[in-house]
């Protein structure tokens, strides 16, 4: 039997010249569907956490669902238990991460995810924080969590945000892909898949696909990155047997 | 009696349109005298510690001087101990943090440098492990160190390669001020010095100035961002009881 796992993870929760989440929120609704009639938002990322709530909850009543932020729950524990879906939102990846940990939810939202297939929508940090590990996040450690080791609801890397090289730049900072590169430069380091702005990674039980409005790149431990349209099959990515 | 501490503090090795150290050798030169012979170069931020090492010895050995790598030394502490002046390079601070603390040479350097005066110069990652933390670098998190706590050779962090958001970008990533605002709604967090590229921090003891060819932005929790001109006296950074 496949696994029961449902994620929609999405790079970036606002794209250029349209809303908060607009650009996919007929995936969100097609994900959730009738059922779902309240979502668990993890506000952890921004530092606003009222504020944050606010955003979310909008839009998500005028998708027609109701949202509980867990910031108002007495119990995050009890709240990530009793679920019907959890949307973790966008911010910093460091402070998402650390406050997942400190709330001791991290295992909790595994096992609802995995064992339950309680479905789970990630946006930029949000998506992070749900593969193997925060080490491919753009974010600054601002504070620091007990493990880089995420939810691992994938056993692979995302990039969110994935940004290619500006031709006209004359800023010597690294590119994305040149820190991509680096982090396979260490032992025993997964895929990344780049995720650019617009791209969303759809995962039902053991099928990945691409979605969204971009192509998105994929990086393999010691060979050249590849391309991928729309439509991409990327369940190979779900078993590290494959890489 | 002041601090014996003198560090020359790069936010880049090489500036666009010129060679490696090609935009600070002046101030290098400066910096390091005709008293030191041998200068201790330290190549753990980049994956190839060997052709790392080739280049910046090219580079000290074109300006007068000779250049030992610690990764050809079988001892590192000894190698700390015995050096004359460091020079730490760029790459990724976390692989270098973690280097540091697995080569047991952080309390060393701090040592030699703040007790024996023994000259500092960093670039770019080597200018963020110089610092209280790594909490402000730039660079994705492919290794996970012991902690984000740095040598500690000043009290405040900052931000090499500092970049000015681009009016023209469509990109929703998080610019490098936003980032830099989000640590600061961290508590206890000190100043962030933004060092735009060819920017230099140069402390003599007690004394901060800014050298290079860029102004640079001071972050200080919950004030507005402050522009500051090269030849800023930025002593009060050094003194946490200022902040």
């Amino acid at each position: 039997m496949g696994s029961k796992r449902r994620l929609l993870l999405v790079s970036n929760s606002t794209l250029h010249g349209s809303g908060y989440l607009d650009h996919c929120e007929e995936q969100i609704k097609s994900f959730l569907g009738s059922q779902v009639k309240t979502v668990l938002f993890v506000p952890y990322a921004l530092h606003d956490r009222d504020g944050y709530a606010k955003i979310a909850r909008t839009k998500y009543e005028s998708m027609g669902y109701k949202l509980d932020s867990i910031h108002e729950q007495p119990d995050p524990v009890a709240a990530v238990q009793a679920a019907e879906a959890v949307f973790i939102g966008g911010g910093n990846t460091f402070r998402l991460l650390k406050a997942l940990y400190d709330n001791k939810i991290v295992s909790e939202i595994k096992k609802r995810v995995l064992e339950d297939g309680m479905p789970y929508i990630g946006s930029s940090a949000g998506t992070n924080v749900s593969t193997i590990s925060i080490s491919t996040t753009n974010d600054m450690p601002i504070v620091q969590p007990p493990t880089f080791q995420a939810i691992g609801l994938v056993p692979f890397n995302i990039n969110p945000h994935f940004l290619d090289p500006d031709p006209n730049s004359t800023h010597q900072g690294e590119t994305r892909e040149t820190r991509i590169k680096q982090y396979h430069e260490e032992a025993d380091t997964p895929p990344v898949l780049g995720l650019r702005e617009g791209g969303i990674l759809h995962v039902e039980g053991d099928t990945a696909t691409l979605k969204g409005t971009t192509k998105a790149r994929l990086f393999l431990k010691g060979k050249e990155p590849t391309e991928h349209d729309q439509g991409t099959d990327f369940s190979f990515l779900l078993d590290p047997k494959n890489y």
